[in-house]
Order: C-alpha cells, then sequence, then structure tokens
C-alpha cells in the first residue's frame, strides 16, 4: 500500500505538508528520518525511537545490511522489521552511495557495480535487479534504485555517462519490481522509488529530474547533493532539481541533517529526509537548540542546572540538568550519548512539527526566517 | 532513617531474608546492587533501572564522584539523587578500595591516605572524616567509612598494621558522624556502615568482624574479599569473617557479581553485594543465562532465532533473538551493550527472586546446589 495525499501548501514557497500512508503506518511530512544504518539507530532502544522520540519511520542501509547481518539472516527472521522488532515503516537506501563513499575498490559497468567489502574486503556485485531483491528480503516499505553519485569536480562527460547509467538501472529496475511477482511468486512489498542525479550541471540536473518523474515510480528521491558542494551550489542545485521533479509525488533529499539544509530543502517542496549527523554529533556531546549547536563538553555547562533546550520534550531535558550531561560526557559514560541522542531526534521531530504547523498557517518562510536568524545569531553555535 | 527487618530463615544454612527500610524506600535482601560508579549505571536508563530491571538500590563510589564531577557540582544539584535523578536508595563505597586499585601514587598515614588522581594526577587526601563529609555531600543513604583493603601476600605485620588503622578510622568516622551536626548544622544523612578487614590471616579475620561489630554501626560490610584470592580462599575467609560478624544488622560483601559467589556468599548470610561484573561482560558481549554465561559473539548464536535466557523478563529477552543481539554486537552497535547491560542486570534481580523464594520456603541450600549444577555443567559457559 502506498499513498500520498498533500494537506497543506505554503503560499510563499513549494513548502507542502502531507500523508504517506503504507502498509505498517502513515508518515506525516515534511519528516526527518533517524537513519539506523544496520537495524539500530546507534545508541537508541526502539521503544524509545517509537514512544518518545516518536518517529514515524526509520532508515536501514541496504549495502550495510547486505554485508552484516547478511541475507541470509534476514531471510530467516523475515525481514527487517521483525528483526529488529519495529512495526512502522523502514525506508532502505539503495547502497550505491555506500559504495562509492566506503568501498575501497569498485569498478561500474553497464551491468552493475563490482565492489570489495570495507569490512573484510570480500568481493561482491551489485546490479539493478539484485538491489530490488535485497530490498524484497528486507521488506523495505520504501526502497531506492540503484544510482551513481556524481560529486563537485567530477567532469561533465563523466557526470553525464553515470547519470545515463542511472537511468538506464532505473528502468531496469522497475523492470524488476514489476517482475518480481513471476519471477519468485511473490510480488514486490516495498515502493521503489527513482533517484535523480545529474551532478553539478544545470541541464543535465533538469534532464535527470525530467526522466526520473516520468517513469513509474511512487516517489523520487533526489541524490548527489549534500555530497561536498558549498552551500550555494547545495541550494542552487537543490532548487534546479526540485522545479523539474513533479510535485504530486512524495519528494525526497538524501543525507541531508543540518537545520538550514532542512528548512531549504522544505522550502523547495521536499518532504523526506535522512542524516546521521543527528546521532553522530549526539555521541561527540553536540546537541541541537533553538539557539545554534550546543557542546555539552564546553566548561561552561559545568553548573549549569538548566535543560540542553528550554522547550525540548526529551529525556534528557525533562529530567537531567546540562550539568549532569556534561558529567557524563567528560566521564565517558555511554548513558550521555544514549541521552544526546534521544534528544537530537526529538528536537528534530519538534522541528518538523513546528514547521509542519508553519505551512499549514500559511506563514513557513517566515518561521524559517526567524528559526534560523535564532539559530544562526553566533555562527551556529550555542555558547550560552 | 534505617531499619532492618528478617523475614525468613534457611534451615540449613545461614542465608535469610529481610527487608532495608531508607528514606528513599525499601531494599528486599538478599539484593544484588547495580553499580553507577560515577552516578550512571553505565549503557541503562534510571527510567528501565527502575521499571525494567526494578533495582531497589544502586551504587555510586566516593572516590570517582570527589574527582567528577566533584563536591561542588554535587552540592550545587543538593545530592547525587537529583543531580542523577534517581529517587530509591544509594549506596556509597568509601573510595578506599578505589584509591588501592587506580592511584598510582598513594601514602598511608594513620591520618588518613594522600594519593594521586588517576585522571589528571592532581594531589588529594582522604581521611576518614572528610570521607564521611563527602558522603553527606553525596546524600547517600548506605556510606561506608574509609578503610584499607589487604590483597592477598600481604604479610601478617602490614596487615595487622592496615586492619588496626582501619579500626581506628572506624571509630573516627563514627565521631565524625555524630559530630556533624554540631559541626554543620546537619545531622548526617545517611547510615554509616563499618568496614572488616584483616586479610587473608584468620584471627586477624576473627578480631576484626568482633571489633567492627562490636561498634556503632547500623550495617557492617565484609571488605578485602574478591581481590585476587583463590575461590577456596574466598570461600574460607567469608565463612570466617561472616560467623562472626554481628547477624542482626545487615552484611554486605563487597565487589562480588559471579553467580557463585553470590549463592555462597547469600549461604554464609550476606545481604547485599555489588559488582561491575555485570555490565562490564554485558558491553563484552557477554550475559548470564541459566546455562552458564554465553558469548553473544559465537557463531553459533548468529542464525538462533531464541531469546538470550528462556524465563528472563528483559528487553532483549522478550523483543529480541540471540540473532540480532550477535548482529549488535559484531557491528559494535551501542544497542548491544545497552541491551546486555539491562539483561544481566534483570537477570540477577531474577535469580535473587528465586533465591529469596528458595529461602523462604526453607529449600536455599538444594536450590543453590541445583542452580550452580546447571550454572557450571559446561564450566560455567553456555555454548548451546
Amino acid at each position: 500500500m502506498f499513498k500520498f495525499v498533500r494537506t497543506a501548501k505554503d503560499g510563499a514557497s513549494s513548502a507542502r505538508t502531507g500523508v504517506i500512508f503504507t502498509d505498517h503506518g502513515e508518515i506525516r511530512t515534511p519528516v526527518f528520518m533517524p537513519v539506523g544504518t544496520v537495524g539500530s539507530v546507534k545508541g537508541v532502544y526502539h521503544r524509545d525511537l517509537k514512544e518518545d522520540i516518536k518517529a514515524e519511520i526509520i532508515l536501514g542501509n541496504t549495502y550495510h545490511l547486505y554485508l552484516r547481518p547478511g541475507l541470509d539472516i534476514l531471510r530467516a527472521a523475515g525481514g527487517l522489521h521483525s528483526f529488529e522488532n519495529w512495526d512502522r515503516p523502514i525506508l532502505t537506501d539503495s547502497g550505491g552511495f555506500q559504495i562509492f563513499s566506503l568501498s575501497q575498490l569498485r569498478k561500474i559497468y553497464d551491468e552493475g557495480i563490482k565492489f570489495q567489502s570495507h569490512i573484510d574486503g570480500s568481493r561482491h556485485e551489485f546490479t539493478p535487479e539484485k538491489v530490488v531483491d535485497i530490498q524484497q528480503t528486507i521488506g523495505s516499505d520504501i526502497a531506492m534504485v540503484l544510482d551513481i553519485c556524481s560529486p563537485p569536480g567530477i567532469d561533465r562527460r563523466k557526470t553525464l555517462k553515470a547519470m545515463d547509467i542511472t537511468h538506464a538501472w532505473a528502468e531496469r529496475s522497475i523492470a524488476r519490481r514489476d517482475s518480481l511477482e513471476s519471477l519468485t511468486g511473490r510480488a514486490f512489498r516495498g515502493n521503489l522509488f527513482g533517484i535523480v542525479q545529474g551532478g553539478f550541471y544545470e541541464d543535465l540536473r533538469i534532464q535527470s529530474a525530467r526522466t526520473i518523474s516520468a517513469m513509474d515510480f511512487p516517489g523520487i528521491a533526489i541524490g548527489g547533493l549534500s555530497v561536498g558542494e558549498s552551500k550555494e551550489d547545495f541550494i542552487k542545485y537543490l532548487a534546479i532539481t526540485a522545479a523539474e521533479v513533479t510535485y504530486k509525488k512524495p519528494r525526497y533529499v538524501m543525507g541531508i541533517g543540518t537545520v538550514d539544509y532542512i528548512l531549504e530543502a522544505v522550502s523547495n517542496g521536499i518532504d523526506l529526509f535522512d542524516c546521521v549527523l543527528a546521532t553522530r554529533e549526539a555521541r561527540h556531546g553536540t546537541v541541537f537548540t533553538d539557539d545554534g549547536m550546543l557542546n555539552l563538553k564546553r566548561a561552561s555547562n559545568r553548573l549549569n542546572d538548566g535543560p540542553i533546550d528550554d522547550g525540548c520534550t526529551c529525556t534528557a531535558c525533562s529530567k537531567y540538568s546540562r550539568a549532569y550531561m556534561h558529567h557524563l560526557f567528560k566521564c565517558n559514560e555511554m548513558l550521555g550519548g544514549m541521552l544526546a541522542s534521544e534528544h537530537n531526534l526529538t528536537y528534530l521531530y519538534n522541528l518538523m512539527l513546528r514547521v509542519r504547523k508553519a505551512i499549514e498557517e500559511d506563514r513557513f518562510m517566515s518561521f524559517k526566517q526567524d528559526y534560523l536568524a535564532r539559530f544562526y545569531a553566533d555562527g551556529g553555535l550555542n555558547r550560552k
């Protein structure tokens, strides 16, 4: 099951709210999705993800899950939902990006990608068809096609070639999805999203957005952004791409997790985003506040009996002082990273609530401006 | 407030059940106390300690808390209970043992101990009086006197000297406790336990047990056991000491956490014990089961869809398979250590429930024999 209903539209931007309906429940958009790469959001209990953080969807990663635990275990468990005991929607990235960022040795050819595991150097091959099959085994509610990412600095010829392969793979992914029932006796369980590429070339971005939008996908991801380009380029190429992606379907920008990028995406009508930043920063003691990122290890927190963020509803903010959090990080206590991770994910959930409310009340752009002005008043750092 | 009521007695051993009443609630004994050295039981939320693990008391450590967060912060927070948001009883060890095991440089003299911090090498001094005062600042429900531990291999002369100092310090601790109200305007909040020493010399153990028992302490700890001696010596010197410690007061053996030592202690009429082993082993993937310690990293768990332990009520056992736990540890996911820590503490809580029931039903020694026979059937390791 998959349905996307748009529920409100901002007048001064492309921002919109909506609801995605899936077999594992509803997802209210725009939504920030916590990342559980190998079937666990680092440092966070699933119960807390549901009950405290109120996550409506989490991510897994096809590349990582394929390597560990491996398909035999996922198959035996009946998929990732039961393996990790999570009954809400799961989105899986295709693994294309991870092969490029993690694997030391890889070779792209028309058929697929050969690569070596970053864990043990073992040799593997992904094809678009295989990646559809793996996500069927995982049981993803939202699955991604295999794609090739072109970071800034890749020349036009190579970017064009990568884009053309990505488009061909998108078609092959659809064909695999649609023939899975006749091939295996079981229809594809998930909802396959296409991925727009085109690197940092305006015409290629437009071409890719139109090509992928024209294909039979229930949703569209914009890939190849937030991969090392300047913020100006991120804003520019996001806008160029988003303007050409069909507005009727859910739109996903992969790998963004800072508040400025998230709000920029929302104003371009993006509905879904994810990033490991929230939990990674948390494990190092850096947490979101309305006044910027707060480093809990800073000595200024040592005797501060206030919460991390006044408006936050998380366990850390409702039960502990900054002084206690500071102490936990100074002592390298696991509880510090656990509480900070829960805080960051709760903060982003609540930020999305505020974003959705602002859109519903047709004041998103002023919300965005006010929010970012306060957040970046001191360069994005909360030194109070 | 402090009251100890004995509720049942085993016929064939010294094992007994009881209830300790404190300002922060009741503790049913025999009890295993989770260790929260610096104000956090590693990898475990306080909420889960209360609601899932059902801990009725946790430990803190005077040496560690004095160094970090430090007394100024504990004072500002109004004590450790509010600093770490824990409203049940807290017991603090005096720090004597930690100075001996952690500090590189230390000097004992009649007045106290000079030592260097294991964190930054800074120089400090503990006296019996100061340790009482620190535990007043911490707000411990059960506090320990400063003592000197004599591990095996220390000669008789040195052990005797250490014991004599320990006894003198015990008297001074009582004097400090009793004069605190006149000195500071506030009576000592906690309940100060004496500590028996005497090393591995029968006559000294007996002498120390009698001397400390005769002093005005509401409870007695047996120190200097499980500090490197053989299991035979542990059993021997525990029995010798326990036989001479007053039977009317709560009796505490410090630093034991394996099931054979715990049950040996219970059969000698010991009511309280603590150890970091449960959470430390958990972080390395080793968990308690009725069939011995199970190493979750072993390949045999890879495809095992059963729980860690059939009878266990913890989150890991009720929601996840061994295969998932194995996967988490193979991937170094924090959630592995979190779930395993909760399991080990829940397991020990439930073991204590079984122990208390066996004592109430006057069959503790047969329970102990049956339990240990199964636990050690394969050398204490669960290889299934």
